[in-house]
């Protein structure tokens, strides 16, 4: 077991008992509500942390990029809906990834041109694949409204097309991200989930086949009060939580389990800041939380054995590889709290830095050193698709 | 020559007519100064761009990792500057990497608990490495003031270790990036040039060896008036330069030498948007430009085959794969604005987005697509470095 003391900084951590934790407590409400877990691995983008994730479950992922695709492909996850609208010129990579691997990769469309685009590369490739009608329920991204007469127009397309089959609907509720409060994700959740069943309705009454009815986010997915009509959801963050679902109470902070190992690297007493060796790259620079709490920066700081934060410290610039960490009050003249900070974190020392959007600071790094809970060296290493290109 | 329209998006487009003008002109202004360019490659982390900015130059580099330091040495770069804090538990790699290379790398340092930490692992492993004092002239990150102390016994400290050399001092005028105008950005110059030059004075009437007084950043470098007893400036984002660069007159926005190519998947009449597929991880977060120039939003919107951005449209909202670009007015109830941009925009075709930080974009892709001129296709694919692993 490797200590952390010998690691390269910046390093990205993952305490494999959150993770589990958060995996478990994720299945269980999938279950009470009687709807199959489908994981989103845009998050995490590794193998071992689908496994944990689909324990128990039908094995099935969703994923963002043909990058991601290709990664779980090759490692044994063949039921895979790639949750971007899609763009035919992409066909060509799936087509090979199915052939490849015996995967089956599920398409998601919202529009006419764009199922006729892919129909006809699909079919110069002899390749087949099952596709998912996009509705938006209210997010404003991709998607037709439940009740626009398109869906219909859209559905038939689907059907009449060669390479490709109707397999449901899909919507993703991302305007849960920017509400707080039990009473308006659950809200939220209902329209998320009515609006995906009332197209499924619209679609099965004018005779199409519908086995899928997916829905997800992780605020929804947690604070759902029903989930009747929906076969499968689709949340993603959860596996590693962080402060963006923190600060609206989706989880606590001792549920984070992803952190940024850095090193410091100085103290400047002019600046009044301390620089560690982990800046807008290592961390991004991502301030989702603070639509909804302050005092967050660009990430919490917590002594490298833990995560539990160092109150009234954050990262509050970051340059490309330089974090600069401050204290409350540094504003103020409060010297003592400056020196007191100096006194924590001496040159040499190590952090960890609780990051804003989880998906957003593990997407640079090509993998996960292993801990688990306080004091723990890494245990393991895993590996993690990174970038766009089909290549590892 | 691969047409645009064959690329998998998102990709990231790089000009090399551009690129090598933006070369050019920095390279005049470096010797119209009298001083060594040693261009940092944190923006582009490719040895195809290195070999163009170090052009008639002596062919040293600065770079921001460990990993950067393993590409540029492996690929022939043997003089690089590590202008980041040193930390110690980095020694041993850099040693392997001078070791396997024949590479000389130049270490920064302002603390002497850093110094000795850094002189006690170099000692071990038979290593020497050459070290410059960074200087903070006002930027607030790292460095010891010019007129400090510190800065003495510092050098001193240098002077006395067994594997470490004194090379001069170091400096980076960061806050030059928050400053507008050529008056602002001159004065901000002059005190980057003033404190290093008062720096290395004091060392050298101190009796101790100061070959290197550093400075750089590309709004100094491009405004700086004098850079008398300057002996080299590290200016980076200068090769492609970027948004933000230019909101404050540093650069036009057709010295852009970096896009990001990207394929509409849909459009919302609903929320007004057209979808493209280039999100948070392709263009990165960044809006660092929005800080002197309004209407930018995550990046202006080009046709593919060029660089010209079309009027009113801006990448209004960011989702981790998804970029959603509005039009202006539509807040307005401009139907017709919107319907103009959608006709603009169909499904299935290209656009290039101007990112606003050109160092923030590029990071994460692995490869860049070298065209020359609108209309062009794609003429080369050059590798480059990324994340922090001293692997490729």
């Amino acid at each position: 077991m490797t200590p952390l003391a010998e690691l390269t900084t910046p390093a990205l951590l993952l305490d494999v008992g959150v993770l589990e934790r958060n995996c478990e407590a994720m299945a269980e409400r999938a279950a009470r509500h009687g709807v199959a877990l489908r994981p989103h691995l845009k998050t995490a983008k590794s193998a071992e942390v689908a496994r944990r994730a689909t324990r128990g479950q039908g094995g099935g992922l969703t994923v963002s990029t043909v990058a991601e695709a290709a990664y779980f492909a090759r490692r044994g996850f063949t039921d895979l809906t790639y949750a971007v609208g899609i763009d035919a010129n992409k066909i060509e990579a799936l087509h090979g990834i199915q052939r490849a691997s015996g995967a089956r990769i599920t398409l998601l469309a919202d529009r006419i041109d764009a199922v006729q685009a892919a129909n006809s590369r699909a079919r110069v490739l002899g390749a087949t694949f099952r596709v998912l009608l996009e509705i938006d329920t209210g997010g404003g991204r991709g998607g037709v409204g439940p009740n626009d007469d398109e869906l219909l127009s859209l559905a038939h397309e689907v059907q009449r097309s060669e390479s490709l089959s109707l397999a449901g609907v899909l919507t993703h509720a991302g305007h849960s991200y920017h509400v707080q409060g039990g009473t308006a994700i659950r809200a939220v959740a209902e329209a998320e989930r009515a609006g995906a069943v009332q197209a499924a309705g619209r679609l099965r009454a004018a005779g199409m086949p519908v086995d899928v009815v997916s829905v997800g986010s992780t605020p929804t997915a947690v604070c759902a009060q029903t989930l009747e009509g929906v076969t499968e959801m689709r949340p993603g963050v959860y596996t590693f939580f962080d402060l963006d679902q923190a600060a609206r109470g989706i989880c606590g902070v001792e549920d984070i389990a992803l952190s940024v190992l850095a090193t410091v690297i100085g103290h400047n007493p002019r600046s009044r800041r301390v620089l560690i060796d982990a800046g807008a790259l290592a961390l991004s620079k991502d301030q989702s939380a603070a639509e909804f709490r302050s005092g967050l920066g660009f990430g919490l700081v917590c002594h490298a054995g833990g995560t539990v934060p160092l109150p009234g410290l954050c990262v509050a610039e970051l340059h490309q590889e330089h974090g600069l960490i401050a204290c409350d009050g540094d504003g103020d003249g409060d010297d003592d709290g400056v020196q007191a900070m100096f006194r924590a974190l001496p040159v040499g020392s190590r952090v960890r830095v609780l990051p804003h959007h989880a998906c957003m600071t593990a997407a640079p790094y090509d993998r996960y050193h292993v801990v688990e809970g306080a004091g723990s060296g890494v245990q393991a290493v895993w590996d993690k698709a990174c970038g766009w290109q089909a290549g590892a």
